[in-house]
């Protein structure tokens, strides 16, 4: 745990690239020919998700390790756990963490974390997911709110854009680093989210989209997209 | 005051309809051949927002008086006011509902309500302004929220469609009517936005919307569209 990550370091972590979610984005990242480093509780857990993102795609770049390992070899840390399980995992990582990495929020604090529904949050002290782990990462690194309202299924359906906006929260250099990845998977496009509170609205708007996924019956799930923006 | 609204009147009452997001609905309305009721707080001013009306849409059915009797006479009642003003105005026509009637929330408690930004949210204590509404009507009256992420310019843009979704929740029955309102505005797609509760998450849409218009300088106003939905 001594040595500190590469602020610079060029590759993404997912802490939590195991679920369907985070290997979602490692598969779309690894296909873009980034380098990826899937993190895990369970560090063999983490090569399993490493071997089918291998797999899956010819000329991958991307490992498998504990979290801590894995925050250390990135520039960019994207937390994708549950949501009951983020603060005990950005505390699990603190000390691995250095100034100038960028930690991406991309949790929803469902009120599956309580055993209820997940069309529905729970309230947060802090605001939001991100807002809660940005008070837990140590000082200088930067906490980035971003991807939760894309679907796991549509990440892993590799052949298919990704119809979905993605609306990036957080201090302004930071965001555009994470806006600059959503380039990276066809179909995703980046709006500047503006500050991190933000995240508030945009976590919620997860919590509706499963509710119409359920209403609608749409198992690959559903998007949004904003209109009048300028066209880029 | 003793007379009581039809609930199954054909038209559609606007209260707030001298406002822009009120009077853009009356126009669109208007001009599917829907009668159209603006209501007031001052009669004097929903004259004067129905004879602008007329004069837009040939052939308009549109009238304007005071916000009690503009409820009194159409089986939908639309609530286009000012967050801070929408428990006032439900009092005062509280009398005039009768039960089977529709009231449509489309207010956002957007901070501006305590002299803030308009790019945030406050609290509500009934979780947001349509089950505030809901709290407010008499028994029997069905509470419906809708139309609040459509922007008022584009609804006054009589020749463009308005390109956005309008989530409707509320009771089954009750959200099915409001969302057969839509179908009457080019451009504007209902979704079924389930229960009531779910208007939480809608008006703060309406927050990260304002936030998107000025960080992109957005003067028609951004929308938003839900993506991987059946077709029509």
């Amino acid at each position: 745990m001594a040595k500190k990550a590469e602020a610079d370091a060029p590759g993404i972590a997912i802490l939590g690239g195991t679920g369907d979610q985070g290997l979602g984005l490692a598969l779309r990242f690894a296909r873009a020919g980034a380098k990826v480093v899937i993190g895990s509780r369970k560090p063999e857990r983490a090569l399993e998700a490493a071997e089918r993102v291998g797999a899956a795609v010819a000329g991958a770049k991307v490992e498998g390790c504990g979290n801590a390992e894995a925050a250390q070899q990135a520039g960019i840390v994207i937390l994708s756990v549950p949501f009951e399980h983020t603060a005990e995992t950005v505390k699990a990582i603190r000390t691995a963490l250095a100034p100038g990495q960028i930690v991406v929020s991309m949790g929803v604090p469902l009120a599956t974390a309580l055993g209820d529904s997940a069309v529905r949050t729970v309230g947060v002290w802090q605001g939001s997911c991100a807002e809660l782990v940005a008070e837990l990462v140590p000082d200088g690194v930067e906490v980035v709110s971003a991807f939760q309202n894309v679907s796991a299924h549509r990440l892993q359906a590799l052949e298919e854009p990704v119809e979905c906006d993605v609306v990036v929260s957080g201090a302004k250099a930071a965001r555009g680093r994470v806006m600059a990845l959503c380039a990276l998977v066809p179909g995703l496009r980046a709006i500047d989210g503006g500050p991190l509170a933000n995240a508030r609205i945009v976590e919620a708007i997860t919590a509706l989209l499963i509710g119409l996924n359920i209403r609608y019956k749409l198992p690959a799930g559903a998007g949004i997209r904003f209109t009048g923006l300028p066209n880029p």
